[in-house]
């Protein structure tokens, strides 16, 4: 199997202390990418980060996927920023479970996110203004008929396992259904083979929150005038999902902000009474900084849309299709893609098997319970096919 | 133990197929109703409802403590509007669980409700418009202390029970523990001791919400002019943890509101494409036709702030200080009210008993779940102390 671009291989970058996020422009007005709904971009610029090198056959790399506001730093520092450590740096190095003196790991930014790749935030070449609102709709498998682009102008030939969680892990699922030539396992973790109506149900109060926002103004908001607030209510309704009652009660208890615990003060309409809220709304004011509000409605929009037997038959029967070895992780505290859901896309897989994390972190232990996670992963990779 | 009001008793209605909600005002300027804060308020009308017949001794009495939204109507069908049936109408009446032929069965509007209670869409006597933001913040203590004011007026001087889900739990576990003589047994169902690091920060993010709605005004709006967005997100965040990802996968999956299922479509950006966000949407609707978003505010606050152990001990202490028996009702789906908190709650009570509610329709079932709640408080009323 070889690439089909004719463009020349890209280079690949050796692991190092420091990494650097790379661009490549992708398909020109005479190739365009076409997305499901039959729009068109050209050029799209994929956003990408590598680590470890690529064998001469092209045949030892792993497709780590990012989730909702990922982006291609998964491993390392980043060279503009030092501080800046990759968002799965635990599970990506030499020796690491993603073990890059062996794989070559490689993590791109989506079709329609905020980090390098062509999104709501790139300018539209024909208007001169960013896209905004006006960005077509994509799905889950764009996302992925986009990597694969990426990989064949890189000499990818074939992923040793393509891994990830959460939206990551829906892009894990599809992988092997648009290209079963090119997966050889896969990691889905604490992910769905179809949106879940409560998980559709938390993303549209995320939508509700930011159109709200007088900011968003229909999203034509500059960029230097987000939607805060609304943005900030979306990204706290996320976090109280991904995390668990018990894992809040542990770290924050009734702790409260001021300095005495007597109650009832004097009313404080906006301010954090306790801890718990302090610490949702910096995590909010966070997600400000570094997201970009309109990116939020789309890629939550093709969270929704994620349904792996859209127009290929029932559920069972395309899980049932997938003949690659699939590593299926459950968390035992997740209470938005839960264990049972994990257990059943296990079973449905062929050649699935199902392991569960046993943390009390919820759904965001795939980022926290590193030493549960690293060996099951580990030992995965090892395993022979 | 007699009454201590001086007032003279007032008509216990009888029950049968229309009621009427009561109303009372209760404290005057010379004696009027004082908070945990130290605000006053005179006089303080209650809306109550009453079922069945209070003896001559007024001892056969039942209190029923409703939830954020609920109002004193809990059972029998309103003589206003006799399609409007009673919040618990399957648990209250002659021979159902809270039999109105054996007890005399109490629910009133809660102190800073918006049923009839004084509260904050009430007119503010010294300013002649409505509290709205200016309403003293007030505790689930004094919402106790003021049903107290009512039961004593209305010559109640035991009673058999108290029940309640929710935050009608809250209110039951400080019953006993602020007026320790007049009650018999606790039912407190799907509730908290002391209210979680979760569910604060759920109900946080409700009250941004609706404080984000610039029809919210610092809540000087109109009442004909609610910030109806925002408190429809506060109702829909709510709705969705009152929930499980079971019961809305079984009732909705993954239904479209459209004509077909073909994705992605055109981009409604306002408009609900699934089946569960436009009943959540719905419900968000439903409340805000029904309720007031300053309300809202304060009863979450009251709720944040609950902690039967504030100013008394440990949690301990204070639960192992009730002497009541007590039946301490568990969900098994539920993910705001744990049902091992409920649990915790059953251990630390010195005579109080666990008992679960299996189902999959969340921290709701309470209000769904009655083939199983029905006999367990059945049962528990029949046993001798």
């Amino acid at each position: 199997m070889t690439p089909l671009s004719p463009e020349p291989r890209l280079q690949v970058q050796t692991s190092g202390p420091l990494v650097q996020t790379q661009h490549v422009a992708l398909h020109s007005p005479a190739d365009p990418f076409r997305l499901e709904s039959g729009a068109t971009l050209a050029p799209v610029t994929v956003a990408y980060e590598t680590y470890g090198s690529l064998n001469a056959h092209g045949d030892n790399a792993i497709l780590v996927c990012h989730a909702l506001t990922g982006s291609a730093h998964a491993a390392g520092f980043s060279s503009p920023d030092p501080r800046s450590e990759g968002w799965w740096e635990p599970m990506i190095g030499p020796g690491k479970p993603l073990d890059t003196s062996r794989y070559c790991v490689i993590c791109t930014n989506f079709l329609g996110g905020c980090y390098g790749t062509t999104g709501p935030t790139s300018v539209n070449p024909s208007a001169g203004i960013p896209f905004g609102m006006t960005f077509p709709e994509y799905t889950v498998r764009d996302m992925i008929r986009l990597q694969k682009s990426l990989l064949d102008r890189l000499g990818v030939t074939r992923l040793k396992t393509v891994i990830g969680g959460s939206l990551g892990g829906m892009q894990v699922l599809e992988w092997p259904l648009l290209y079963p030539g090119t997966v050889e396992t896969i990691i889905p973790i604490a992910t769905a083979s179809r949106h879940s109506a409560w998980c559709i149900g938390l993303n549209d109060l995320s939508r509700q929150a930011i159109m709200l926002d007088p900011e968003w103004k229909l999203g034509t908001y500059d960029p230097g005038h987000q939607p805060g607030r609304g943005l900030s209510i979306a990204r706290q309704i996320a976090m109280v999902s991904y995390r668990s009652d018990v894992s809040f009660q542990e770290r924050f208890g009734r702790d409260r902000t001021g300095e005495t615990d007597q109650e009832p003060e004097h009313l404080a309409m906006h301010d954090p009474r306790f801890q718990v809220e302090r610490y949702l709304r910096y995590q909010g004011k966070k997600l400000v900084d570094r997201f970009d509000a309109n990116t939020y409605l789309y890629i939550t929009w093709a969270m929704d849309g994620h349904d792996v037997s859209r127009g290929r038959g029932t559920v069972k029967e395309v899980l049932g299709s997938i003949r690659q070895r699939a590593l299926c992780i459950g968390i035992s505290s997740d209470i938005l893609y839960p264990a049972h859901e994990q257990r059943a896309i296990a079973s449905a897989l062929p050649r699935g098997v199902y392991r569960e994390i046993d943390a009390p972190y919820g759904h965001d232990s795939f980022l926290i319970a590193y030493d549960q996670l690293g060996p099951l992963v580990h030992e995965f990779l090892k395993e022979r096919a």
